[in-house]
């Protein structure tokens, strides 16, 4: 049973560390989240139980993997940034995605049952992970304001959608034709003309998806003493707000350890580098 | 909210196609199970509810993604092996990787209490996962063969110690220092001498770990005219057998697709790519 | 002058091993030919010399890296062949293209003057590198085969092409329009009805491209007592043979060792990698 | 001859571009140059044709490789950067290196004869090559100051070296005790005292290495209507300066392309990657 024989075999692994120096994103996406929320009977155009679950996912990988300074979700999707001087794993991209995607898919398991008490799971849910690279702040604010637009665009579209088909009482198929073409100006005076519906009042979380950030708390304690007295900790803590503007940053600064402002939104184009 | 504006920083994804006309092997690692299982109380040496679980979740991986041709899983760690010209996710190695060990972790979970009913999760569990492309089917056999021999020495080594422990109420301590040095014939020796146990004779489960395949199978059913009939169905199939000699491989020449005898094993090292 | 501060900087550079066991094929091309063919005066379609020089470079490449078995070369184009056990250089990319591809540059205006006496080098000709794995022999004798099907392809266009135009009298439009959707069988029919010429006549170096090979040769010379003897030596051959079909193969069990028949060409399809 | 049964060989190419948005460098080694150099009859501790042969050779490769905007060269290494914004070849690292190394090595071949004309080249020198990503300027001026300091700490061991054993007639292994764990006060001071040699006084091309810069140049030249005039054309120049320090930088703020300050050298340390 000489096991030695067979060790050769391990030099086919190939290294996999990612550049030093550079944020690390790891975005997970629901696999076949379409045909499981209809199955798991989501509300429409957002269910705020399945949004807080995954919130509460995304904090359960926060806690555990070190160096995630901050996570963004909307819809199906996470992306956790690691720091980028992370030594998370050695820096290896397959323990990081599979580590990150593992612990949320388990914890999405876990705590189901708080979110949807009603709702039995019918079969395991499952999402994917990818890792990118991205070189300086800028860009990597530019990836998160790309998902933060891509939620409003979602959102927006959604919101639209199910009101024409729930409150309007129309097919779905004419609801997609009627959307079809439209601008924002068309869609929110769409929902206001003929819903009475101010998208912007609509709830942040919907609108702006869940920005994750470590912050200080102060949690009252009893000192020994008996006394009562406030102790600081960092805790995870949820935001609804814009992060594609500079005001959440410039709040923040430790986040990016920037003290420089930065080029504008859009200027590290690496449009470029499309393939030819 | 210009969405386009962003959309550059997707160039930053960089391709991680594996290599076509390779075997492809996916292993899942449990991630700090020692805790885990301390924590659940496993039983020592071999937890069979466990090795069930795990069982169950590779056999939901097996049914869920394509070309899974056969997995073999010992203590808290599964390889998946997809055939040579899968096609799955184009063979992007983060989809891949990430795919499984969402699935396996969210199965985990899902049917953790039909293994442990009186047993409550303290925690999310969750695995880590990478992939490896081997060339030949020679060096595929050869990894399957480095896994069932870390099995058995790994078994054969934690058999001893919690005899000794359990049985021979020797402290933790002790135990290693007794086994320190022993070869296999005197760990054999030793259980059978001091303790009456003939290894030979322990579960298969636990000495040569869990192989599944797909195997086709008879179901009986009873058909539309009310008669009895069997239907052969595919199905995932566990088995506790020898995976290192060649018999297993000659009564399934379909898994590797190979006619011609292949080299002996080992012989294809390439220990000649050891770092220098 | 602490270099230490610095050197760690070279944690950036990345790992870049070829997958073990597999064959590796560098292929080199020259960086705008068209030009510097033009410019030094080619012969059209072909140029003896330009190809004996490549050969010449090419050998040089056989002779100083180690495990090259074998080289392919057509028009401004040479493969290598590094069998699949190699060591050279740990495996690592980089190496292993870019020392190929500046032997060969160097080779190319070091022999120049032999081959080019009357021409002077205008500027020094360049050439880029790739390298590739194959993972079994039959694709390995695939790859081989489609270099020597477009030798074969370009070389029966091009010799149409400039015959037209060379003993034609016909201008260089019209003659491409003339070749415009024709077949292999159409092109050596107007070789022959309008020009006399059989294709399969003229010289196979232009037709078949070079393939180099080591082989035993037996070198006379003069041991020290005086008298005439043969030695064994190892030589690089240059031939312009078939290498599609399976007899040069047959002839040479050793370049790819092995001793059971591999499947027909192309039945390693890896079409299912197409990107979607 | 059908070439398309073959084609399925192109789909094993893997993609190798580099990380968008990143600072590219290429660094070029001679290859066995020990052997070489001394072959060739260089100088020792520094050959002065040598180095300005090297120098023309990045030159060369400068004005051929679009976007290269710094080169930096010492003993028989030459690194260029290129700009992070670069869209040479796609970013495709095989292309990129193997045709920097062809260039540069075909140069070395053509223009030997310039600076060497009484040495027939007696074997083609080649030179390996690789491309390292940085993601930062700050990190891309430390890995040009590791190089110069390198230079620095290379020369002056060498210009001691040799003195001994030129100079003083010491024979190579009693030189190389003699240097043994002394640092560089002690190496300034053994030449100026046994030897009157004031370090700091010799060729700044030895103890800086040459960096290639864009600059604007004045041309004379003659108008159509005969008068004199001066014409504005960039070129390359070659400076023997500091580039470890800011003042190199500060001069060219367009080299960087950065308007604020960067953070002190060695700051960006990645040493949190340094293999566990």
């Amino acid at each position: 049973m000489a096991k030695s024989k067979y060790e050769y075999v391990k030099h086919f692994e190939q290294d996999d560390r990612l550049l030093p120096g550079c944020w690390l994103v790891v975005r997970l996406d629901g696999r076949g989240f379409h045909r499981f929320s209809s199955l798991h009977g989501f509300t429409k155009p957002n269910d705020l139980r399945a949004l807080q679950l995954a919130n509460r996912c995304a904090e359960t990988v926060m806690k555990d993997v070190q160096d995630a300074i901050l996570a963004y979700g909307e819809s199906d999707e996470y992306s956790f940034v690691l720091d980028r001087k992370t030594r998370l794993f050695g820096r290896r991209e397959s323990k990081i995605t599979t580590t990150v995607c593992s612990l949320f898919s388990a914890a999405y398991v876990l705590y189901w049952p708080e979110f949807f008490p009603e709702t039995p799971l019918q079969y395991p849910p499952s999402f994917d992970a990818r890792a990118v690279c991205y070189p300086t702040s800028r860009i990597l604010r530019d990836y998160l304001s790309w998902r933060q637009a891509d939620c409003h665009i979602n959102n927006l579209y959604n919101t639209c959608f199910w009101t024409l088909v729930q409150q309007g009482g129309m097919p779905e198929k004419e609801a997609e034709e009627t959307l079809r073409g439209t601008f924002s100006a068309d869609k929110n005076e769409l929902l206001f003309s003929r819903f009475g519906i101010n998208y912007a009042h609509l709830p942040a979380i919907f609108r702006k998806g869940t920005t994750l950030v470590w912050e200080e708390v102060e949690i009252p304690v009893t000192t020994p003493s008996g006394e009562s007295a406030l102790r600081r900790k960092k805790a995870v803590r949820a935001l609804d707000v814009d992060i594609i503007g500079d005001q959440f940053w410039h709040d923040r600064p430790w986040l990016l350890g920037e003290d420089t402002p930065l080029p504008p939104a859009g200027t590290e184009d690496a449009k470029s580098d499309t393939p030819l």
